[in-house]
């Protein structure tokens, strides 16, 4: 099963990279662009696991590992069975 | 409009980042994990654009600016109207 996590910083937190992607993309002349948050994409791929067993790893692994839940959120989502 | 984009290396590239965590991962006894790939994923908020202009705006600063289109590849959609 292949599922992909996404780590961003909670809306709270100020985000630096972002920030500079955004001024680069206006002296670019893309001014159309009013804001860019940018974060971390995780896809793994898990072996025998059901979608109940994923179901508790997946939070667990985010929690643990892939994000600082002091400053990050995280959102995931099964991408192949 | 709001905007995801995905960017991650292409496939033939090796991802020492994903690597780091697969070791972690099964350090910590998730033995279930078979691979990790890491990514980039930016949400950008486009201003006064229609969907016809983010299907051109969208790929070209992804190209230009998002992705390296030499080693990475990138997806996106639009996740706000």
């Amino acid at each position: 099963m292949k599922v992909r996590i996404l780590v961003s910083f909670k809306d709270s937190v100020l985000d630096p990279q972002g920030q500079t992607v955004k001024n680069a993309l206006h002296t670019l002349g893309y001014g159309a662009v009013r804001d860019v948050r940018q974060g971390k994409v995780f896809e793994i791929d898990l072996a025998g696991v059901s979608r109940a067993e994923a179901e508790t790893i997946v939070p667990e692994i985010s929690d643990k590992v892939l994000a600082n839940p002091i400053i990050e959120k995280f959102a995931w989502q099964i991408i192949e069975e």
